[in-house]
């Protein structure tokens, strides 16, 4: 099949080459000229513009555009409304907000074109592994494009298969599913950020815990001094706790223990927030998701918070207690 | 009356100036001879020593120690067990865990002494406001001992009473309850200081998250700039977040609604980390009394935890995402 | 002052009454006539539809608008909008949400008319003891209208004065505020109810461990039966924990300790999770008053999670584990 | 080698056999004839009681006991401590407290006996897919008895090695490490059952949130019909959130979405709660570990907490509101 893409950053580029090995052929666009004359040489159609990119795409199109979420998305969906014919298909291969998607997908359909939304998991591995895909949108729609979904993903490999399973590999087990009309592939990938968020909170309070326990907190008969990197690479082995997060982790311990180069502020994005914002708009109790995204927070103040010094001056007026200065 | 009391500090030297003002008579006692000295220049009967101070007592004697909890109230118990007669009662005014007072009541019992665990509430403010009691041990010891608790109460004063509550004022009225055995009043105390961690928490998110309302996490024009002295203020008048706390809030916003003179580094003490070990001991879930112990970890490791970096390694891991220094 | 009240329920009927008290006058409107005639013989005028009460109204008109949240509030407004002239102000007492202040008053300034957004405090106790405000929108019709929300607010009372505080009392001192530009007022309300959410949780959790602290998942050694109603008026007399919340558990306690006429499901509202939302949208970690929330939700879903079954699945699967039927 | 091992449950009577299939032999004992007899038949060597097996092993003897920790552990050990010699080995291969393995090891140390604790994780997987296994004790008597672990371990497998480990494999690539001194194998397996409390809230917390956009909580327009069995299935191929605990998901959504066995109650054991102590202990915040062990504890209180009727009684007291009965 083929497929105009537009945003060729990392995400973008490697869905454009996985295509590609798989027979497709891609027509590209990105700001950045040098990223299309990349992609010319390693066999994708080059557009200079959207223009230019809706005319080398045969009728009914089909255009995935991969850029970051909000404004940059927004209004690059705009001018390919301008552009494209009834029929032709926008994806959104982004981290879009999935009432955006809906808002979206309704006033396309106004003009006749069709809308996707793909929530895509895999990140920088994804060339290689494959794309776990969550797409969202008319089914007939998902349907007709679905060759180019299958590329994408990773393929049925030698995981094992879940029991009770039976026949012909399903979709989900190629790792790309329909999700539901559209928003529901992003809904289904913002959560599966807000578990991931939760995931990694619990296995960074436990290697919290496991290096604590050498530490002047406790009296010197209480420690155990002991080998966080050791100890990550014998979970990834037979236990309970093995996971695709629990690999990197042992990774990164293997090549420092200290993770020095790291300044212990972490980053959040758009899905871990929305996640406690659908909770709260569905009554769902998420203590887990939201201690997760709060430590991310918390870790950004790394001069104190306000709220901390609240606290101060209450135990201040209470009972006298003047906080020692931080450490 | 006639009390012993044993450790002169903030609280043991109000103790004694409360129960002098009231007509009862002390024989006190600290490492500190000045805090000796000062004390009998107020009423109260010196002795240098243990031993002098259980001869100046008549038994059956009543003995309130009035130390830091741990080694120093252990120690002092010890020796007093060995200088008193069977009769006399021992009294800990102090923070001690309820479990050690379980052992301590029975191992005492042995030798015919009585003891009496008192969760003590007031702080700097007790020797005007008088001291909240929580009190556990053999209930005609704590009767006989009555007059006493009595005179440290606050009494029933202006305080609107309770609805439903009618004819002559109970003992809870006066500020002072027999809690039960041995360890429950300590344990009730602790709870008390577990609810405060919690309410405590509770104003300080709040706080927060009016100060951030002008803070540059937002776009310019969704930002309030926020009086938070007058809000503490108003808050005191007829809301229903009214309290002792947001009293003690209000103070110290208007001084400095900055809070400048705070590190943002606090400190915890026994009661909330034991409340926590008492929810994980009988399955009740303490999200609130647990998340409030954690803030004040937290607050404490201003460089960065552990945990922290080991997230920044998983995102490096799986989406190349390079952590910005901390702010 | 002249002041027209929409909206005759629990909190507007009192607010009628209230300032009829301190000698203001009033033109009332509701629904349902009844409520109408019962304030007209209290000395409200009473109008039967919003074209007769503005009618009645001299200009500068002020509106108070006491409705639920949402639509009937919405409706309301955009009614008057049509009625009232340059000048006139429209006020909304209720549980709005922030940002639809921030947008209705942009709306309505555009047609001259003028907007505040009144957070009030006071529930069904504020005809008698005065209604805390924190007050929204323009400085000097918030000036102009000043004298009602004076009487309203509870007054300076003999609440013992903020340290530090001297001179003329202020505006705070009486129970009210100038909070900021249109939505202050609802913001700071929100997040009073947030804490609101907070202290009550902290409470609770509290209680549950004193309960508990006499039930079956202890050994009998361990346990201690307490007094939940002679705790919770001890605590009102000199502890730290001391709160206006707090009063009101011991009310509830005197009267029936096992609080057996409840179920135990509890409701929540709106600002309630829009704070939570303020939190995720400013980055302030808020573990308390989330947890508070997710409390709430949880105790509404007393047949079990979805979640929960989800962990039994997992446990089946690595470790065999069947769990026990529900007590 | 020769091991003698105590408890032939799902896990005890699994050692065996897996030793056995790596050419070892055993001396096996439980309190149940048939289990003895049982495994007698795979080509163990049966004894009837503690004597018996003791008198079977030839010296330096190595006895794994692999009972429920607590009292049955703790009177075998002391019975075996009465029966063995000095350079005799006990194996404590079950959920032990660390405290208690490092009190134990001191007290056997006296008589000359070593002591070994042995975390293991594998549940009813680890005959065919091996015993992931973190060990605490003397460095040289783990080394003596390293056959039997490297037996039992899954061994390198064909997971794919982790980046920046070179050369031979080291035997935390085999799936067993000597993690310190006596305690620190139950140690790092207590953080490892933390950190699968944590993992597993996680995952149960999205699911909700998927499930419940179906739900009535929401208006219509804004549900989606999720296939949660295939959303399992999907997320395990490429996706950030693989792991082990996501398979066993899967395969119970396969069977029934519905998960209509279960009744949501879901019981914890020792190490959840430890791990909470510990971070009490060790002043580390771990909000999704203690969240995720309170989970566990609500979900057994189906007919509402006591605090929950504590906040609907404050809900009465300041507002008038009637919580509505649970659905």
């Amino acid at each position: 099949m083929q497929l105009g893409i537009i945003g060729l950053g990392r995400m973008g580029g490697n869905i454009a080459r996985r295509l590609m090995r798989a027979g497709h052929r891609t027509v590209v666009h990105d700001r950045n000229r040098e990223a299309i004359t990349g992609l010319e040489g390693e066999g994708a159609q080059g557009a200079h513009d959207l223009g230019a990119l809706v005319q080398k795409l045969k009728a009914p199109r089909a255009v995935w555009v991969m850029l970051p979420a909000g404004e940059p998305t927004e209004q690059t969906i705009a001018q390919l409304a301008e552009l494209l014919e009834p029929g032709d298909a926008i994806i959104d291969g982004g981290n879009t907000f999935y009432k955006d998607d809906m808002r979206r997908a309704a006033e396309l359909a106004k003009r006749g074109l069709h809308y996707l939304d793909v929530g895509t998991s895999g990140g920088v591995w994804g060339l290689d592994r494959g794309y776990c895909m969550m797409i969202g949108g008319e089914k007939d729609v998902f349907e007709r494009l679905e060759p180019l979904f299958k590329a994408l993903a990773p393929g049925v490999g030698d995981i094992p298969r879940t029991h009770g399973r039976s026949g012909e590999h399903q979709r989900a087990e190629h790792g790309y599913i329909h999700a539901g009309p559209p928003g529901a592939g992003h809904y289904v990938k913002m959560v599966h950020n807000g578990i991931e968020y939760g995931l990694m909170q619990a296995y960074a309070e436990g290697f919290d815990l496991l290096r604590s326990k050498g530490g002047n907190e406790l009296p010197e008969d209480q420690r155990f001094d002991l080998n966080v990197a050791e100890i990550a690479e014998v979970w990834r082995r037979g236990s309970v706790v093995t996971s695709w997060l629990l690999d990197l982790t042992a990774d990164a311990l293997v090549a420092d223990p200290q993770l020095s180069q790291f300044s212990g502020s972490v980053s959040d994005s758009g899905e871990g927030r929305w996640t406690i914002d659908a909770a709260v708009e569905q009554a769902v109790p998420v203590p887990v998701l939201s201690s997760a995204l709060f430590a991310r927070f918390r870790s950004r103040q790394q001069q104190g918070t306000y709220g901390d010094k609240i606290l101060s001056a209450m135990r201040l007026g209470f009972g006298g207690h003047v906080e020692k200065k931080a450490e």
